[in-house]
């Protein structure tokens, strides 16, 4: 039998909140003797702090308190980010001292009457700088400016003798950019201080309830448990609203401990851009060589992403880039090299992708210039490697048990995009000449599903059906806006046969659940979705069981569905869920059901990166359209075609939401974004210059959303929050080659880039 | 080995909070824009509504709505009560209209403005007014005024044989007054309107926050889960903040949703004393027999108890009334009917003891005076009947697989209470003559455990431990001031071998954890407790396996104390508790347990009242000294000398505080409290002249806390709340009527009362 709610694009949960724009946003509330916390952060980027006057700050009216590095009650820094910098900022948006005011404008008032003295140091402010001989250290701790633990190799086969064996070699250097992730909600928080355990109730825009009740718990020095994290609605996240938040729901934490009230917290968006994680820049050094046929043989590549002044998660992110570098392809020798370097600019962490944008653009741009150098279809020498069932990945993970569609998934998006008749068509139009050009590009990934050998991969779910046969739902996994709410109660109704409207979202509050892991990974509904179902099978095995002593008929012979227990063989033998709830309650028994999901233990090798990286992939195909001004170089989106091996849509409306979403952050990536800097600050700490893709922006987009049989997810779902941006950029770009004839080399594509581009080479060479 | 945290007096969890006056009382909570609401009660007992004008009300100074029966947007009543009443009023309090405004004195003026016109209707007011041929009827649904499915019989043996048999029959009546909680917080709550499920947040001083779920859902015709409930610290409930905060909170509710603010409602003491339940009075009619031996063959007893306008919970409380009703003496020949009536005046509800301080009272004064009749020592007769092990109680359970230590509690009170020198010398110093007399008192009980087979006694508790090794216990179960989040973090950190400082404790959140029953019953550690030893087994489990791996040593061979793994055989073997923890989470275990208590299913024949009513029950012997002024009735309490079959205490400094208080409460039972009535309006409705025992009342007061080797509870533990007032007022009066030599027929014994007591008579007969 179909499904009645899972696969069908029902209505997301928090439909109603936001759109009546009752969703309470964490600056949204508001509680007696709250004060407003500011923070004033380092003009400069590399310095030492030779003075610090808040005399006159501490003065001023509504002034609550003034703190600095001497006031902090517990560890001055949590993973490697400084709670307030004392004697040294190392980037533009170090924090040196904080303020609690009555008003925001007060507290604002004070921030500006403190006075600094700065005694400059020169700064390294790019990977090259970083990587110099003799260069600054930004960190005590990295030497070299090498981040700590951020090495990953990757070993197989032989590279030596398989570019031996190559008739076409090709070297490439390609570089991606500072991204920011520009959700619409800036950073907020309320702190409030909590007599009943001696800690503190925190309320945030939180990714990560649990890392930031870490960092809470870090500043005070208290237990854990002793802070109670709440998240509130999220005006998105994309991995920004990680470390950045645990930073500003400790300062807020400070001082409402300090000051003994309630602290809140609302970046401007000048603020958010100045102290915000951002994507990491990465500098590609790829060598890849294949036989004149088109088979690669070898593929060496270093991959260095820079990480600014501290270290957020590169040790993590370039453990997948390592698993990711040499593309969704069978290749025998691959010698990958990833590690992050220090510099004295903002630091960057993660962001939706979690580096798989940044490679699949510079992978995928190196496959058109080696077909370019093969005289090759590039079409036909992705569909040659390709990763199949059974083939072996570049970090020696057979392909076995599970479902390997991307040559299924390349086809149906060739033909929907009728990407070769377009691509003619296009080529045609080129030779008749003409200062706007079109073009047309395919790209092609894979993605492992959820956080796999990175760490376990364990997570938790909570069911309640209570008395009138509503289902409480409980994850300590987040809402992000990505839908996640939605999908855990479409499996939980699927699972006992009962309707949406039955369930009752909870955000997360880290007294409810424990600690389940990070909603990072695309592991919301891949791996979370699991014990949810795993509960909901257990309260149905109970309801089933009092129904079927009801009917007189065996448990297993029952079926739920729309709020009806039947029997299968009769279905006018039946008992409605609510009825079969009420009996299972005045039996004693318990609707509750806490499950842990607990996968198997990672397998991994670090010296050779060879292993089992994922239980399973997600594979994609994106063909963008593009028109470019030649004389200009403005590049305008035309139609993007996104396919992506889904497993199975748990709600198909929303997974088509994070592709559009995901179309309009990769457009975003190939053509405008961009963090500029002088000197490690930032110059345009605003969407005036900072320009994200609106509406209008937007090209035509087709999704194909392909079903395979993969068990490994709930329901079959495989991996999509972030497998939905991560070919976008790449696709464009190769579009623009399509069109311009040359290689985008770095991104952005912006004009200059777009014009002065490398061409396209045949017979191979650099 | 001896527990390390269990039985010892370890400070509360809350002591910190409440000593500081940080503790949040629902009255502290502040919310923007929030209203108060106020309620217009009837001023008369029994009326038909002529006219209720509110047009005035509702033009008044910052009032945002003025409701009456019309407005009511779900079910109009739950359980019995009314919400607002429609047309007709049963008793001066029934609520005719609410206000909500911006403060609360123009809330209270609003009040004023609304004009009610009465047609007054006769009433009844009291058991026998109500039980009169041609009464007026209180309830439609309760013809007679019998209150449904109030009625309890037991049926053992054959009394007309029994009482063939015997040399001595009295017969005997006894009542008990109406009593008010008096807890020193007024009912209070906040009700906050939640968009997240278009719902409600509900914050209040609550006994029973699933109880409150409900009622609130029902007034707003939502799912129980669009309901969510969170528990604030309470200043006292007893019984009191069950289904009054239920009504509070639906009101409350109503108004927050039809003006879209959050609605305070706080009661003063006077609405306090004019709409809470109360202790249901009692009329007993006691018929006993006995062999000149003094060997009871036979008991008759007919227990009506007066319900007041509506019914809050007669139909339990009658049938644990009808389990006690024997006393805790094994008698062969038993008949007990138990039956309440509804009356025009305030309903009354649960209060500590559950109708057993009442029955007690009445039954053990009928012990004294079956004694003096039989010219027997009092306390031999109850010695010689006394419930022993083996030995088949009134309702025909034998007591087996159990601890019945009634004859040793008996023989250590009276040790320490020097109970036989003490009375020679007190009936010596009466002999003497003078105006002040002095008496001493004995009583026994017996007290069954939990809900027994009332419903079934299944409730669940809930574990976490993170990352840094505190422990976030969470049970559906309130601390109502009791101490229970105490016991239960004792209980945790005795079977996970930690210390308190890592338990951290959290209030009742109905999204948290599922409805496991109500506080009640004296359950909270009885019940309660076992869950959560079950829970933090399981942990412990995980614990020791992966500290048994690291050591070298099987699990089975460690000792877990004071945040220490080690092997017991070789004690420096050892990790930490917080090193196993990080192990555990590291390999993807989860430290959370949700376990659930299913008891056995109820065993309980109605019609006879025969079966298995509860697991086990605790013992309590009460010695009590008075000193009466035989010019003016004053009665002064000199000692009380409690001794208590408490299994295991888990923690001795609460139990002891449990029987201070108990002490306190029976004290006012016995001598002063009592709600006066005219016609159905209270005559007292404060404490000026309500009168409830102050810290000089206080007698000297010796416990004893006597163990036993009752496996049931968690820790041998047995229920405590409840024993721990229900033999104070008997004890009391039978040491009045030592003193006097006159039997306190009914309580409270005022100054009247104790000097127009009946004689005790010599030689049976009434």
């Amino acid at each position: 039998m179909s499904p009645a709610v899972v696969n069908h694009p029902v209505p997301r949960v928090d439909a109603y909140e936001k759109v009546t724009g009752r969703a309470r946003y964490a600056a949204d509330l508001y509680f007696p003797g709250m004060l407003y916390g500011k923070v004033l952060r380092s003009k400069v980027a590399h310095a030492r702090i030779k003075s610090l006057e808040t005399n006159a700050a501490r003065q001023m009216p509504g002034v609550h308190c003034v703190l600095t590095a001497d006031d902090l009650p517990g560890e001055p820094s949590w993973c490697t980010y400084l709670f307030l910098a004392r004697d040294r900022v190392r980037y533009t948006g170090d924090a040196l001292a904080m303020v609690a005011a009555e008003t925001r404008e007060q507290a604002e008032a004070a921030i500006k009457a403190i006075k600094v003295e700065y005694e400059p140091l020169p700064g390294v402010y790019s990977i090259e700088e970083a990587l110099a001989p003799g260069a600054p250290q930004v960190q005590e701790y990295a030497p070299g400016n090498i981040v700590q633990n951020t090495h990953w190799p990757v070993r197989k086969g032989d590279v030596a003798a398989g570019f031996a064996a190559c008739d076409v070699i090709i070297e490439r250097e390609y570089r991606t950019q500072y991204i920011e992730h520009a959700y619409i909600e800036p950073e907020a928080c309320v702190v409030v201080p909590d007599p009943v355990n001696n800690g503190v109730i925190v309320y945030g825009s939180l990714q990560n309830p649990y890392m930031t009740r870490w960092a809470v718990a870090t500043a005070l020095g208290l237990k854990l448990g002793q802070v109670h994290v709440i998240q509130q609605t999220l005006g998105g996240s994309f991995g920004g609203k990680e470390e950045q938040m645990g930073m500003m729901c400790g300062r807020a934490a400070i001082m409402a401990v300090k000051t003994g009230r309630p602290v809140k917290m609302v970046n401007t968006r000048e603020e958010s851009f100045i102290e915000s994680s951002k994507r990491h820049p990465f500098r590609f050094r790829y060598k890849i060589g294949a036989t004149k046929e088109g088979k690669i043989l070898a593929l060496e590549a270093e991959l260095v992403d820079e990480g600014g002044a501290y270290n957020s998660q590169a040790q993590f992110m370039n453990w997948r880039a390592c698993v990711h570098a040499a593309g969704c392809y069978e290749i025998p020798n691959v010698k990958v090299d990833v590690y992050a370097v220090h510099t004295n600019k903002v630091y960057a962490g993660a962001m939706r992708g979690y580096s798989s944008p940044q490679i699949i653009y510079a992978q995928e741009q190196l496959m058109d210039e080696l077909a370019a150098a093969l005289n090759m279809d590039p079409v036909e020498l992705r569909r040659q490697n390709a990763l199949r069932p059974g083939s072996i990945t570049a970090t020696g993970q057979q392909l076995v048990d599970q479902t390997v569609p991307l040559v299924e998934v390349m086809d149906a998006v060739i033909a929907r995009s009728n990407y070769y008749a377009r691509r003619e068509k296009y080529a045609r139009e080129r030779a008749r000449g003409g200062s706007k050009r079109r073009g047309i590009g395919l790209v092609v990934s894979f993605r492992g599903c959820g956080l796999g050998a990175e760490t376990y991969d364990a997570t938790g779910g909570m069911i309640t059906v209570a008395s009138d046969g509503s289902v409480t739902v409980r994850s300590g996994l987040t809402d992000n806006g990505q839908g996640l709410s939605t999908a855990h109660a479409q499996i939980v109704a699927e699972e006992l046969g009962i309707g949406m409207e039955n369930i009752i979202y909870t955000r997360v509050d880290t007294t409810t659940m424990p600690d389940g892991g990070m909603t990072v990974a695309s592991r919301g509904t891949f791996t979370g979705g699991k014990p949810m179902q795993e509960a909901a099978r257990e309260i149905k095995k109970i309801l089933h069981g009092v129904a079927a002593e009801q009917l007189g008929c065996r448990p297993e012979d029952l079926e739920g569905r729309e709020g009806i227990i039947y029997c299968r063989q009769d279905p006018a033998r039946k008992v409605t869920f609510q009825e079969a709830v009420r009996m299972a309650l005045q039996r004693g028994y318990t609707l509750t059901s806490f499950k842990w999901y607990q996968p198997e233990p990672p397998v991994w090798d670090r010296p050779t990166g060879q292993g089992k990286a994922f239980p399973t992939y997600t594979y994609a195909c994106v063909v963008a359209e593009v028109e470019v001004d030649m004389e200009t170089g403005q590049v305008e989106v035309l139609k993007v075609t996104a396919g992506h091996d889904v497993g199975q849509a748990i709600n198909p409306a929303l997974l088509q939401g994070q592709i559009y979403g995901g179309v309009a952050m990769g457009l975003g990536m190939a053509l405008t974004e961009e963090i500029e800097f002088d000197q490690g600050r930032i110059l345009n700490p605003n969407f005036d210059e900072y320009i994200i893709p609106t509406a209008l922006d937007m090209p035509a987009m087709e999704t194909i959303l392909y079903e395979s049989e993969d068990y490994h997810g709930p329901f079959r779902a495989k991996s999509m929050g972030e497998a939905a941006t991560e070919c976008i950029a790449a696709a464009i770009a190769s579009a623009i080659a399509d069109a311009t004839g040359k290689t985008v080399r770095e991104l952005p594509a912006n004009l200059e880039r777009v014009l002065l581009g490398r061409a396209l080479k045949r017979g191979g060479g650099a």
